[in-house]
């Protein structure tokens, strides 16, 4: 499993404006998901309560869409109310400033907390029963013992298997990597 | 229910070197627990990390011990390691610095992570069946459902009927407040 901390993902107009026209991103390490990374740049995130999160990690490679995903403890730091979704899923969601080193942009409809989700390959969701878009309940033990609801199963073709957890649920449940978890039905 | 940030207990002695000889807590307001209040204190908490959390709320009354009661997230930035425990239960807990305007305390053995717990007097008590002690599950609903376990049930005489979650597990489950939650046995 992986426990992912605030973070953005980037389209190529929006990192032109935060780090210069035609900016390459550089690899810092490999994600758990094939082709994705954390690189080594940066941002800082400015909420409606003119707070600030600083060195929030751009991921890569670039998408389509830009998105912030924060944990609801940002949320509340920032005075903002991101909806829980989906990677991509973004109308109607919040509106931040995202400033770098040779400029800012407010990104409306960017801000989200990720549902918690489980990646899996096309044979994991076989052997495990279930299909892309299922919900299943994940147990962890432990003196902060809980089970997650709600979480989001994603099935891709090269998807590696890893439950993505934000920090205030990783926190809630007491979670040290690396550990392994039980998925109920 | 009530969601506990990160607060501290203090005993005479400490107030005494944080806030200076003989020094009164003002209340800032009553907390859910009959005679519990928010001062209008705060100090500053330094961990291992160097790193600081400003604007710690002092709680009153005085106590006989002092514990500083932090989350998951808190102990990430201080670079701790505090057990979860309940109120009180200090043994081989965390060491922590405070500082206040009139000095600082370097304590240890005061820094936890406090149990999720249930108060109620005595006659809910009766009424759901369980004593002091016990623990119970109270299950959540909505986008970030989740079931918590190890909910400790503390009984008190004079006690309020009131779910105590740190922000953490406040955040993972999504809670506003005002909310109602689900008893499960």
């Amino acid at each position: 499993m992986a426990v992912s901390g605030r973070h953005i993902h980037v389209a190529r107009s929006v990192l032109d404006r935060l780090f210069g026209e035609g900016f390459q991103l550089t690899k810092l390490r490999d994600l758990g998901q094939p082709g994705e990374f954390a690189s080594e740049q940066t941002v800082t995130v400015v909420g409606r309560s003119m707070k600030t999160l600083e060195c929030v990690r751009v991921l890569g490679p670039l998408r389509s869409y830009t998105q912030v995903e924060l944990s609801g403890t940002d949320a509340i730091r920032l005075g903002i109310d991101p909806p829980v979704r989906r990677s991509g899923d973004l109308i109607d969601s919040e509106s931040v400033t995202v400033a770098g080193p040779c400029g800012s942009v407010h990104l409306k409809a960017s801000a989200i907390m990720a549902t918690r989700h489980l990646h899996m390959a096309e044979r994991d969701a076989r052997e495990y029963g279930v299909v892309d878009g299922d919900r299943v309940r994940i147990r962890f033990t432990g003196d902060r013992a809980l089970v997650f609801e709600n979480v989001l199963v994603r099935v891709g073709k090269n998807a590696a298997l890893e439950l993505h957890l934000d920090t205030d649920d990783a926190n809630a449940a007491g979670v040290r990597l690396p550990m392994t978890v039980k998925i109920l039905r």
